[in-house]
């Protein structure tokens, strides 16, 4: 490939999966340049101590970056070491405006991320998140916003990780029409099913997710199946079009007792059909597809041609969700040279 | 969507992938007319008694093309009833002129159609395709053209039917390095093995594969794992560049023993790596995810992010088959007009 196009990233966010997708931008910057003529360059990054840039525009160094965030938490503090400038995240549209990037990365798990995607789609910035709250209670203005500036709005990375359900929905299977989808979304849950599974009581469960990180602050997310209903909700977006998050029928594990799991192979499993989409804990047959164990995810999907096809991998880690992030910069970027 | 674009298709091959390929095109126009904004017409159909076509490069109706087939065995029964013009299809190039379509489906299993593949690229129409041996013996001279000349040369339908593996490795995983993949990609083989597993010797699983007519019309292709190997080396060519088939290493299943597979879970394996490509039969543990039944392929993935992903679904039958068929003719007509 001939062509060669600089891509500029604002990253917002720098915890485990921030950190792996620019330590991947950074090992793989050769490869990606020679596979598709692409060289990315990060211009600022921002965490909740705030945005760090360059005033002039120019590349950060990323690994140093991830290095002062590791040592004292605050990514601010690289900023002041490097002499670069500091601006607060509800600065955001002003950052924009200065820095003007190409592509905005937001893999902060910020709940009000939505008005950072808006700005940047406002001002065709193409954006890539792992986010799940913005695209799972805004998708229709968002893809609406999207399509109108004709600006790339990508999430592969906010369902199963980099396992690219996402890319097989909207870009592969062109002429069959989804009838269904089942799948386990969610490995939390997978975990403490599993650890039920074979004798462990709930709290035990919960308080060993707990101790092994795996379990969001809010636990109630997991349990109570909400982060498995964003992802639910994302999936009928992209396979059926815009549903309200509202009408996502959510049952998490929270009432679940000893005796309904243990010895058996209950998951959380997302169901979706047109106009539907219900998350609840299943009883699964011996040997069912979904019954997965570990980290892994997997989804069903049923179509009228096809039948029925099973994608299953990884639903969670850093770099396996950075994986999806950095799939959908490169395909913003390519689509914005094109 | 408002654009509306018209893509005219020359059909080669009027077996079952062709009927079914003809038969989706008409049943879901106007389902690809509203998401897509296409509009397909089959402007000429072929099987080997010769290409039918309408002079004035109108449309033809392929359901009568398909009733005539289905009646006398030979297309060209259609052409005279209706008062169209017929060719041979060593006179394929001048048709390509005299009709200008925009994409040429080949779905028929001539292994000549490596020079309508090329008559095709050189003239700037599409090429999508479900015939084998072409891809797998010429991938490097057919991309190279394609690439020359933008011209879109897919498969999608040569491995795993219209289960999307090619998409997958050639517009998903950007940013990932595929490190090796592991396949089952022969159902036929399946199916014999299966037999055995349960007690059948070879020549009764044999013939009982024939009677369904499941067997390709030459049993070594399947048997002597010759079908795996184009396969093999087309997942080579798309994950890791062109390979050349005389460098796959294939070991059939002829030779196994009914004591190497009674109660086993022997499979017939493809295995591909950077530079190397081979088909041979595995026993697979108890559970493993490639120890597939029935016409059902699996293929497990492995990149340096997301570790390992498995994908499974129909590997045969007629509209599963067509599915991969129409998706790329989708995405071809897409590509024209973009």
């Amino acid at each position: 490939m001939t062509v060669r196009t600089s891509v500029k990233i604002l990253l917002l966010g720098l915890g485990h999966v921030g950190q792996a997708a620019g330590e991947i931008l950074a090992e793989k910057g050769d490869w990606i340049r020679r596979r598709y003529g692409l060289s990315t360059e990060i211009i600022g990054v921002a965490d909740s101590s705030g945005i760090v840039f360059d005033g002039n525009g120019r590349g950060i160094d990323v690994e140093r970056a991830i290095n002062a965030k590791r040592r004292s938490g605050r990514v601010s503090e690289y900023g002041k070491d490097e002499g670069l400038r500091l601006a607060g995240t509800s600065e955001l549209e002003v950052v924009l405006d200065e820095t003007q990037p190409d592509v905005l990365v937001d893999v902060s798990s910020n709940d009000e991320a939505f008005s950072w995607h808006v700005a940047a789609l406002e001002r065709g910035v193409a954006v890539v998140t792992s986010n799940k709250p913005p695209v799972a209670l805004h998708y229709k203005e968002l893809i609406t916003l999207s399509r109108r500036n004709e600006t790339p709005y990508l999430f592969e990375a906010t369902v199963m990780a980099g396992t690219p359900i996402i890319a097989l929905l909207r870009r592969a299977l062109l002429g069959d029409t989804v009838t269904g989808i089942r799948a386990v979304l969610n490995a939390t849950t997978t975990f403490i099913l599993t650890m039920m599974e074979n004798g462990a009581n709930m709290d035990e469960a919960v308080k060993k997710a707990r101790e092994m990180g795996i379990l969001e602050r809010d636990p109630r997310k997991d349990l109570d199946g909400i982060d498995a209903g964003y992802k639910a909700a994302i999936l009928h977006d992209v396979a059926f079009g815009p549903i309200e998050f509202e009408r996502v029928d959510v049952t998490g594990i929270s009432g679940l007792r000893e005796e309904d799991v243990r010895g058996r192979n209950v998951r959380l499993v997302a169901s979706i059909e047109d106009g539907r989409a219900e998350v609840r804990p299943i009883d699964l047959p011996d040997g069912h597809p979904l019954a997965v164990t570990g980290t892994e995810n997997a989804a069903l999907i049923e179509t009228d041609l096809l039948g029925e096809l099973l994608i299953k991998g990884a639903g969670g880690g850093a770099r396996e969700t950075a994986s999806g992030v950095v799939s959908d910069i490169i395909e913003a970027s390519l689509s914005l040279r094109a």
